[in-house]
């Protein structure tokens, strides 16, 4: 399993934390940034770790790569890059949670606040979202195909 | 205060003991939907009171007009509103995330999981976003602004 990793200042200590751990949650991380923990915007990092992960899904034609996002609360970066139609970004504080947003959402990325959870308890959200599959279920690919449609 | 509140068939119950408790709330609650528990999709109600916050913001100039939307993990709900570009969804399952989605956010809607928390947490949780005063910092109108931008 592939997954792109970003934050903003806030979230940089815990995306570190998480990279360092990559072997035990059996994933490739890619770190898109930032690099330091200087003050930056949520939407910049957000927007950039959401193209990049349409422009793979697009180029690549899998479904198997997803993101994580982390800011202080996780609110700002989840809604950021739920402003993109290729994008179902879930904001987690519990495992339970990041499964039904897998399962039922079909969620590509997962939003994590740092202020809100433990290196731990990211980790183990984090797990329930990597092993939860997609439900295929007819009404849920029905509401998850309104959600890939300009609102209006 | 004035609140719409919206749910799909997972989150009618909610809803209605939601809809029962709106005097100890200090709101007045305006219900969009549905009126009954049969199976209804979670971005149809999301997209209608997503537009209508954003109409009655757009007409009466106030911004003191929030959303509730509920469903079964609350993360449905929070993606389709957040399709839009005039709302900010705080999807909470305690009160730090509500809060901190208001004051750093300004998030104008509350989404709710009917599967996640009780009755009486899911009014705790609304207590702290309406009682939240958003923070009017610089850098959070800076980071505010760009969520309001078309993503690209």
């Amino acid at each position: 399993m592939k997954l792109f990793i970003a934050s903003d200042h806030a979230g940089f200590d815990l995306k570190a934390a998480l990279l360092k751990r990559a072997a035990e949650l059996k994933v490739t991380l890619t770190d898109l940034g930032p690099t330091s923990d200087a003050s930056v915007d949520y939407p910049d990092y957000a927007d950039l770790l959401s193209k990049t992960l349409v422009d793979h899904e697009s180029k690549s034609g899998s479904t198997d790569t997803l993101g994580v996002l982390i800011c202080g609360s996780g609110v700002g970066v989840s809604i950021a890059a739920n402003r993109h139609p290729g994008i179902r970004a879930v904001l987690a504080e519990s495992p339970e949670v990041a499964r039904l947003g897998r399962e039922h959402n079909h969620a590509n990325v997962l939003c994590l606040g740092s202020r809100i959870v433990s290196t731990d308890k990211a980790v183990e959200i984090l797990k329930s979202f990597l092993q939860a599959n997609p439900d295929p279920g007819e009404r849920h690919l029905r509401r998850i195909e309104k959600l890939g449609k300009k609102p209006g």
